[in-house]
């Protein structure tokens, strides 16, 4: 499966500059405190629950949307303890949204494991995530910050909004980009979107450095799930801990099949129909998929769109003055672009 | 099947004067509000959230644990209006609840309706549940007390973790009635108790009155489920909206299961090993397990145990000064202790 993907080439798309590191060291210190916390909080006298979280907890996610909530809070200025625990509990909302979802899209992995509804079933997966999204609010009001608390329950309404939105165009391959961008911005964006703007919020920053840091997380948010949709056709599997073509088999409406579905002609629509709308895969059928891709060059201008969402939200940092926190912040989304090649 | 149930008789158990109707009186203002901001609350432009939602909402629940909260923070001297917010968010973390239980218990009946996840799927349950939520907690921090907020937050981490538990000791007969009272202590008495506790809360009352809100709120609940555990063996399927056995039928350990299994001989415990445990059920076997509950009393020993903790409830109610709230909040108890009789 290594080279089934498609391989794409821009020129000058590629920023081999592009990397986390400054973020990472910009907020080591404080993510092991997250980290601490994380452990801490996972546990229960129920046995189950430490078990079933530390499955998702120790498999190597990035834990960028923590990242995030700390380097907002440095850009911002913030001197206290608090943005540590909102980290964790944006962390938490985030585990609590991948169970449930595995349960929603019937997946049997996650970061390259089996996924915990397969190894614990999915009665576990949804109340454990039930628990880790109790103990994210118990969190945040420990911190105390109304207004923090007013983003992130924001964010998780907004959240499930998106995953029944997507429920219910699942299978539509009617789905236009616009309905599309709308899903990915409350299931996906909200919670970057949320995770940035809780810096200045507990910072009690003026209004405008919220929203600059709001728009910064969407528009980060919406380019990280749209280049996550282009690597499900062209990706390298070993690399990213998930198959080529998961979002395939599991008959997904993502950008990359409503550009190529839109682009093609009636046979190729056909295609498209059998495959995700009617569930009908056979073999071979991946391989054309991204067949289709590559000649309607869908991947290609997945990752274009991304990058215009990168570029506004690199922009939306523009009114902070140059420092770490803020270089950091804007080579996160080179970096989130660029793992596309 | 209306006939089914064990007869209880017991001599001076029975008080037909208990009734909700002081504390429907009390409360039916407030209630007015709270419904309002159900409604208000349960909207999206997501045609399935409203639509199942309101399969809920409108399902006729009586809306016990919203009522707590309004007599609790009248019987606080509340003067303020979060009261009526906090009560909606009450209602809809218990939907949510219900909605996830649901899944979990994979039910097709639910106040003698097709359950949600029946109708709408299981994807669709998770998904709602996880946006009532959502919704309940943005109510929350509009309403602006940390207090109640913890209280909440509390609640719902403990009621996921009894949830965890709960489907941890499924299907095993070893269950001890210890074990089954922390069960329902944590996933249905935390939230009785919170709803009652930010009574108080939210009119800054000192910690005994908030300590007895709570301690009432908590022996009512573990009174409510093990009544609501007799009579799904005991009870009049057409006007409890639930049908005789469906506990059985689902293989729920509950205390009167506990009880018999208990005190009965050998072939006893096959019986329940077998349909309980081993979940195979046979035409006659609910017709069995009901004159096993007759031969041993099991359900007026689970009765006897809800009138303890209903007497604890009460008592906890002593000292405040007599009031409306307070005899409201009494003849609650003896009101679901006696929907058994």
């Amino acid at each position: 499966m290594r080279t089934l993907g498609v391989v794409v080439s821009i020129d000058g798309a590629r920023d081999p500059a592009a990397s986390l590191q400054p973020l990472l060291d910009l907020v080591s210190a404080e993510m092991a405190g997250v980290n601490r916390i994380i452990l801490d909080k996972a546990v229960s006298d129920i046995e189950l629950i430490p078990t079933l979280a530390h499955h998702l907890i120790d498999s190597g996610g990035k834990r960028l949307r923590p990242m995030l909530t700390i380097a907002a809070a440095k850009l911002s200025g913030y001197t206290g303890q608090g943005h540590v625990r909102l980290a964790a509990a944006v962390e938490f909302m985030h585990t609590a949204t991948l169970l449930h979802d595995d349960v929603v899209d019937e997946s049997d992995v996650r970061r390259g494991k089996a996924s915990a509804r397969r190894l614990w079933g999915n009665q576990a997966s949804v109340l454990v995530g039930d628990f880790l999204l109790g103990q994210a609010f118990r969190m945040m009001v420990d911190v105390g910050s109304l207004s923090a608390l007013r983003i992130l329950s924001n964010a998780a309404a907004v959240i499930a909004e998106g995953e029944v939105m997507q429920l219910s165009a699942a299978k539509n391959m009617g789905t236009t980009e616009d309905e599309y961008l709308a899903i990915i911005n409350a299931k996906t964006a909200a919670l970057f979107s949320a995770a940035a703007e809780v810096g200045p919020a507990i910072a009690s920053r003026p209004a405008d450095e919220q929203a600059a840091l709001r728009s910064y997380g969407r528009n980060l948010g919406v380019a990280f799930q749209l280049v996550d949709d282009a690597l499900d056709y062209a990706g390298d599997s070993a690399r990213l801990g998930k198959s080529v073509g998961d979002d395939f088999r599991e008959g997904k409406i993502t950008l990359p099949v409503i550009l190529c579905y839109r682009r093609g002609n009636d046979t190729e629509r056909d295609f498209w129909q059998r495959t995700l709308s009617g569930g009908d895969i056979r073999d071979g059928d991946l391989e054309h998929a991204i067949s289709l891709m590559r000649r309607h060059k869908a991947i290609e201008a997945t990752l274009e769109r991304a990058r215009h969402y990168g570029a506004i939200a690199s922009d939306a940092l523009a009114i902070f003055p140059e420092s770490a926190p803020r270089s950091a912040l804007a080579e996160a989304v080179a970096f989130c672009i660029a793992r596309a090649h």
